[in-house]
């Protein structure tokens, strides 16, 4: 089979084994924004079309692609969900010489009706999960999710826009003299920001003490940018921990980002794990293996 | 007497009776951010030169007049601090003609040690806070103050980074599909934020929360801009009332933005009036009485 994780910036496409051993893997920046109206089929063909030519005819595809603004809505199914669930919620779309499904998102409501949504986290939630009962799932990234997972079934989560207000705050504001999105990585800024997050007057008063503690030389120019990193970060964990954590935390992502999310776990004292990498690919071979 | 509030980008210029009546306001847009180095006795005497020579002799600045960029630095004075202290820590500058003073601005650190500082506020909080033995005043801005008062000091106070955070993540995050900073104020809109505060989560799991309900067509187009105003002017004054505060609070500034502030703190049960205008001149009033 074909697994498709075809996102906003970015389509990475897999050739998967019959047990779901990843055979090629190819990653080319035709996200949905780069694809014109109507444009996906040629967009999937020019990518894989030698796949299909060569007999595969199973793509799962998920991601933007089941978005308003993709390939074809494929609408929000409510937690809590399972890939029997996921799976008998795909979406089928016209596509000559392959049997082509497109993978629905996540959504759920809080206690107080407020809903919150992911698409294609979903599929690398459960392909990262696997065989596990009860565990909660860490995606770090410009809208972070937390998802818990019991029963084989995605039953909540949050997202929280950590990573766009870190992009956000350090170039628009006061911070800007402070702090610069280059910086190299600085661990011990980086773990006062998580200590600071983990005391008492709120993340807006934590921001302009940042300022301060600078106008007093007492955060050093190398420590800005890290510090800011740790803070925004530490107030994301403990939100997810007051909202109710199951460890371990699976962390997923690219290394430059969980390596930050298990430093601030780990200063919490919550137990983490990194998660193989090709989450999404193993989803959709789990899902695929779900369908007919 | 004169009084000055020489702020970033503008100057306000008192003249004051005996008593402390204004007899003349006159406003500038010639901030310290305008004035060359060496520029500040030309400066003020451009503003209010023909005062001086009127025969007015004492001239008491407050503001960012008194920064490492303004005309001298007057260090900031430790919290507690009283109108004595106050006026005993103003620094004479050099000037013909006149006994110009600048007021300091004042300093606190937090049980952690973390720094906090305002300069300017100091002398509207006690300009307005006169004959009060003990409350909260807040300063709503793009650095927002909130300090306490007790037997006529300021005994501690927090910044928080409410009006520069809601400019950045509403013009440079996902947020500003759903918000325009010019949009009018919709008190629906502000009321769902300031409760949307109010419950678990976290900030920035909230700010997602708005685009989330957004995508839902759960907050109208004319609500957007209102609900992010209030979510983090909620959030802000959630954090003041954990710290600590002592009915009632006291708001001081623009009418655009203490009527915000009065609406959130209704929300939340606490009592609070507004300040009189042109607190920082009483406060410059009142320094200069404790000086020969």
């Amino acid at each position: 089979m074909i697994g498709i994780d075809w996102g906003t910036t970015t389509l990475r496409a897999y050739r998967l084994a019959a047990d779901g051993t990843i055979l090629t893997r190819r990653e080319t920046p035709r996200g949905i924004l780069s694809i014109e109206p109507g444009g996906f089929p040629d967009a999937l063909r020019a990518v894989v079309g030698d796949w299909i030519a060569a007999g595969v005819d199973r793509v799962m595809v998920c991601g933007m692609a089941g978005s308003r603004h993709g390939w074809q809505e494929a609408p929000y199914l409510p937690c809590p969900a399972d890939l029997a669930g996921l799976a008998a919620a795909t979406v089928t779309v016209p596509f000559p010489d392959a049997r082509v499904r497109i993978v629905p998102g996540l959504s759920w409501r809080d206690p107080h009706g407020v809903p919150d949504v992911m698409r294609g986290e979903e599929t690398q939630i459960l392909g990262a999960a696997l065989g596990t009962e009860a565990a909660t799932v860490c995606l770090p990234g410009s809208h972070s999710k937390w998802a818990s997972l019991a029963g084989g079934a995605v039953t909540r989560f949050t997202t929280h826009l950590s990573g766009e207000a870190f992009a956000a705050l350090s170039q628009h504001t006061i911070l800007a003299r402070m702090v610069d999105a280059h910086a190299p990585y600085d661990a011990v800024g980086f773990a006062r920001g998580v200590a600071r997050a983990k005391q008492g007057g709120g993340l807006l008063h934590h921001l302009f003490g940042l300022r301060a503690a600078a106008l007093f030389d007492e955060v050093g120019e190398d420590e800005g940018t890290s510090f800011l990193s740790g803070l925004l970060i530490g107030h994301e964990v403990a939100a997810a921990l007051e909202a109710g954590v199951a460890p371990p935390v699976i962390l997923i992502g690219a290394e430059r980002l969980t390596s930050r999310y298990a430093a601030a776990l780990d200063a919490f004292g919550i137990p983490h794990t990194m998660a193989e990498p090709d989450a999404a690919a193993r989803g959709l071979h789990l899902l695929a293996a779900r369908l007919d």
